[in-house]
């Protein structure tokens, strides 16, 4: 048992063109930072940056971190800081983010390491924002690199680590709710479009797994999801035409968005202006990240 | 050019599992032989074991055979015999492997060599027998082992060789229209089954990929056909549940049936056995095949 953790846990792109509700990718920017410890006085929980909830049982993160406390060491009392890096609302797994961060300091300073225990109680801890327990973020939040959910129950999530990938990541200065994108989609689709995804997630799994970064330009194309949502972002088709005519290899849509992300085989300079360009086009302001994919959750400090 | 070929076609699985459309697997048996001589007279085509049409345009080998010869050397005419191992209307790709037996002695006596010329031209038989111009037979039925369709046009289709991946299948005598058991299928479906199937797909490509063929217990089940087609095969419900009783990793049906296979790890003689008394129970006899993963169609002669 120890007495202080401080994690750090990243941004996450979930779906990933055609996974909807299943593919997720790390990224290694930006990041929340997350600490706790273990106090004799009441829990606390604080936020960092951005105005969050502050009741321990209303904050995804220290919610996250009672999951396993209430399991395996039930009384322990925590202050808990979070530092947010990830903004919320992005489509970058904000949630997720604070989430695992409070998850894995639980399970740390408890002296615990299951990959399982963890992931469940940050996927719990999706529920208080979203409605929804979802694992799609904080599976590669957790584990780093492209992640896949088989199911929860059995716990069966597998990893792909595609060395090098590089995004860019555009988060435009707009909110679009987690509940509010999720309503916005049919609840039945047309048996072409969930087709068209069974072939193009496939072909994610196997371009991932064999290095071939370029075959993204096709298998990112997502018929679920996007066409749907793409009415909430303003600017959407006019972002992605820029970076594929600057050279980006795909272009998606993170999560429920509004962060969009191109995969490149440059530095991603060019494609990121011509992204924040097209936004602006349209009045909204934007902020880049050129950035690769990520391993996942990292223990910086454990005393 | 050349005027004689002979070359063996073997039967296929399509959709296996979750890859409605887009998966398929090559069996090392049963198969079909098809021959194919230039000659000076008029084109004919021959069927061996089975009633098939004899008139060239409405024959899927001959068909498929005309259109190479229509596109690469208009005007050569041909004796055709094509010796049916696989049963028509199957689900184990009997016109596929028609179709590919066809093009492939076109491209052969040609001095051709194009997978995607072939397996156009297959696809295109297809269309005869099915109304449908598709490739889930017959690409895995010419290329080997697991493939999955990404697009035809542009032609991009992946495969993976699933080494000494062992199946037994099974062949109900009963008859399964291909063009009735589309028609039986939805044209839209619930969003949570079509996330269910993108899931499960990519799960096939990873563990196909890794070897990790003990997964397919998982990842083969299917939400998109199955549920749907399953009411015109008596007994497909019991035939499950003795195959797994009796030690198969994993049990689905051969495209639109009344094929079904397992996948097994031992010799499969308990689950080919465990199958047809299923159906026998059912009043329906059934031929079964302990087989495994194939490598394709193979040139046998080229004179």
């Amino acid at each position: 048992m120890y007495t202080y953790v401080k994690v750090k846990s990243p941004a996450t792109l979930a779906n990933f063109g055609p996974g909807y509700d299943v593919f997720g990718i790390a990224l290694e920017k930006p990041y929340d930072i997350v600490e706790l410890e273990i106090t004799d006085g009441k829990s606390t929980i604080k936020n960092v940056n951005y105005d969050l909830p502050t009741a321990i049982e209303r904050n995804v993160a220290s919610y996250a971190a009672m999951q396993i406390f209430d399991r395996f060491s039930k009384g322990i009392n925590f202050k808990m800081t979070v530092t947010k890096g990830v903004r919320p609302a992005s489509g970058m797994g904000s949630s997720g983010a604070s989430s695992v961060g409070g998850a894995l300091c639980a399970e740390k300073v408890l002296g615990r390491d299951s990959d399982e225990e963890v992931i469940m109680a940050a996927a719990q801890g999706e529920w208080i924002s979203s409605g929804h327990a979802h694992a799609d973020n904080v599976a590669p939040c957790y584990l780093g690199g492209f992640t896949s959910i088989v199911s929860l129950k059995p716990f069966n999530i597998f990893k792909i680590m595609p060395d090098g990938l590089k995004v860019v990541a555009v988060l435009p200065d707009v909110r679009v709710s987690t509940k509010e994108a999720r309503k916005i989609l049919p609840r039945s689709v047309p048996m072409e479009d969930a087709v068209h995804n069974v072939s193009m997630s496939s072909y994610v799994i196997y371009s991932l797994m064999r290095g071939e970064y370029s075959n993204l330009r096709v298998a990112l194309e997502d018929k679920l999801s996007i066409p749907y949502r793409k009415k909430l972002l303003p600017g959407y088709e006019d972002a992605k035409r820029a970076a594929m005519e600057n050279g980006a290899v795909a272009f998606s849509l993170g999560g429920s968005g509004p962060t969009v992300f191109a995969i490149v085989e440059d530095d991603g300079i060019n494609v990121a202006r011509s992204i924040k360009d097209a936004f602006m086009e349209k009045g909204i302001d934007s902020k880049d990240y050129i950035t690769k994919v990520g391993s996942g959750a990292e223990i910086l400090s454990l005393e």
